[in-house]
């Protein structure tokens, strides 16, 4: 067991670093990234500034951090969808791979689609940018040409959107299952064959 | 023909109005509307801050400015749309006036959809809120039950998402016409008749 003490954020630990984080996507959700400054992460922990510089010497530092693991990610996705014999199998894949992510990381993905300041902070990572191009492209490569391109872009704004509402009765399976279904029907791809 | 001076944003006229939201429209855009001031909108014009205040005395009396002849077009929409006879007729119609609506304002609906301070102010105004709430409703009535909420939901911002970006070789009428079909496949509607 590990005990914690009320002034937390000075122990150099993961979960100190995880609470961080997770105050911030929370803050960057409720005020957009650009609103949000270390100093409000700090108070919405009870943490002093210096704690936290402990961590994170900026904002974007911390940004960064957040962002990293899900570019890993779809990275990994990509490249397991680029495994695939046609551009619609490669789509599909990418597609219930994207759709997973969105719904294990639900209050990320809104703001990730929404705030400028995830398209800024990309334009100065350009290896990250080509990550998320990548699955972009394999997304549009269901129909090649510019209407391919507008599905793409449905999806992925799309499916980052549904993820940040809660919907009666749909717990984050059905609400994955309903995602891919819905996502393969805007891309012009075949339905899944219904489970039985 | 009228000719302005170059120290514009003292004469009480529509255009200063106008191109006020103009320029807080595209802040917003690149730094969210939190971390927009009415300082750095005047700046941006290069107006006195007295000027702008002539015109909006807070960042929300000019975002309501910015919202509200969109609010009374989705509310005509959404009436329109009510006289449909069938709930898929009424997400049809409800579904192609989004998406007109969306092109004509291309550089807005990307802040609408995705802004935090924007689902904030229409907490503060209920009937605007409403009025968003009745078009999903019209979206989502196409299936009812969760699988059309979450339909309604990668509808609405899919296409909000969409408009914010350019597509090689694709004019407005274009896009309208492919984003209005893409939602179509999305919401589980007959696809239109080809164009002859």
């Amino acid at each position: 067991m590990v005990s914690r003490t009320g002034n937390g954020g000075t122990a150099d630990d993961g979960s100190t670093r995880r609470r961080l984080m997770d105050a911030a996507i929370e803050l960057f959700r409720n005020h957009s990234v650009a609103a949000t400054s270390l100093q409000m992460i700090s108070d919405e922990l009870g943490f002093t500034k210096s704690a936290i510089y402990h961590h994170f010497r900026t904002r974007d530092e911390l940004l960064g951090a957040i962002i990293e693991p899900i570019i890993d990610r779809v990275a990994a996705l990509t490249e397991d969808a680029a495994t695939h014999r046609t551009p619609r199998a490669r789509a599909d894949r990418m597609l219930a791979g994207y759709a997973r992510l969105a719904v294990a990381n639900r209050h990320l993905f809104p703001v990730f689609s929404g705030d400028p300041a995830v398209v800024d902070f990309l334009r100065g990572r350009p290896e990250w940018a080509a990550v998320v191009q990548r699955q972009f492209d394999l997304l549009a490569g269901a129909d090649p040409g510019p209407g391919g391109q507008v599905r793409a872009a449905i999806v992925m704004a799309g499916v980052a959107g549904a993820v940040g509402l809660s919907f009666d009765g749909l717990d984050d399976d059905a609400l994955l299952e309903e995602l891919i279904a819905d996502g393969r029907r805007t891309l012009g791809l075949r339905a899944a064959r219904p489970r039985t």
